[in-house]
């Protein structure tokens, strides 16, 4: 699509967070298998479910900007994923993959955060009062979501590795 | 490299962000080239010269660990750049081009707060309190990056494009 305003870049950027969601949406199930913390999986499965509400909260998004839910490739995810993906399978002791799953995951998390932070900006400024408070839900989810991220890595996961 | 326990992921965790900043040092001239608003540019290189600063800190702190500073591809920096220069090369209209600007390098910094938040942690467990100390002054850095932008974005630029 063509960005020749600050309208068109919010719906690219809407589309680039709508394919993240999907793209992670599937790697989370993979995670949840690979985590030995019983702990951890029950964290990613809980944002899994998030993810999928989230999904659900950009296609409102969608619809009120008249335009059809459609993702847009977003190099960034895909790249913060291969990475994760990559250790997860290349790390034998469980200690040590649980660390670098809980490191990667929060890596996804950062992403997610300034992507929303970003669009609930734009979306005040475009006077979308309605899709800022949608997407300031999620924001607000992404921040729970690293910060339990945050303590079960730093209470937990981290001090059995090390 | 094989990663075995958390002394190796946080080794290889070190060469990933040092492959990151250096990546991040070649991507920022032609931000700050592309940047129509000033303060925009001058925002771009100062930080710049903050992340020579960072790489030398990394130095350091491979020194500390007895090893010789190297990279290790960074598949997510990677992926977080290229999103950014795509939509730099694809914006003709320049204040909707800064935005996006400002959106991509928020990116950025989020990444590196979240690996160098994840890298004191570690650091911290594996009593390493010397690379503990060099690398949070790096976070540091990075959270007053962002905040730098995020005013700017949010006191002017943003404006400016809608």
């Amino acid at each position: 699509m063509k960005i020749e305003n600050l309208s068109d870049l919010f719906l690219h950027t809407v589309k680039d967070i709508y394919f993240a969601e999907n793209q992670i949406v599937k790697a989370l199930p993979k995670m949840v298998k690979a985590a030995d913390s019983k702990e951890l999986a029950r964290a990613f499965e809980a944002h899994l479910e998030e993810t999928k509400e989230q999904i659900k909260r950009l296609e409102q998004v969608f619809e009120l900007l008249g335009k059809k839910p459609v993702g847009e490739k977003c190099p960034a995810i895909e790249g913060i994923l291969k990475e994760g993906e990559e250790l997860m399978k290349e790390i034998k002791d469980p200690d040590t993959r649980d660390a670098a799953m809980i490191a990667a995951a929060q890596a996804v998390e950062h992403y997610e955060i300034t992507r929303y932070g970003t669009l609930v900006s734009w979306g005040a400024l475009l006077g979308l009062p309605e899709a800022v408070k949608i997407l300031s839900v999620t924001l607000k989810e992404e921040h729970g979501a690293d910060t339990k991220l945050n303590k079960l890595a730093e209470n937990k996961l981290n001090k059995q590795a090390a």
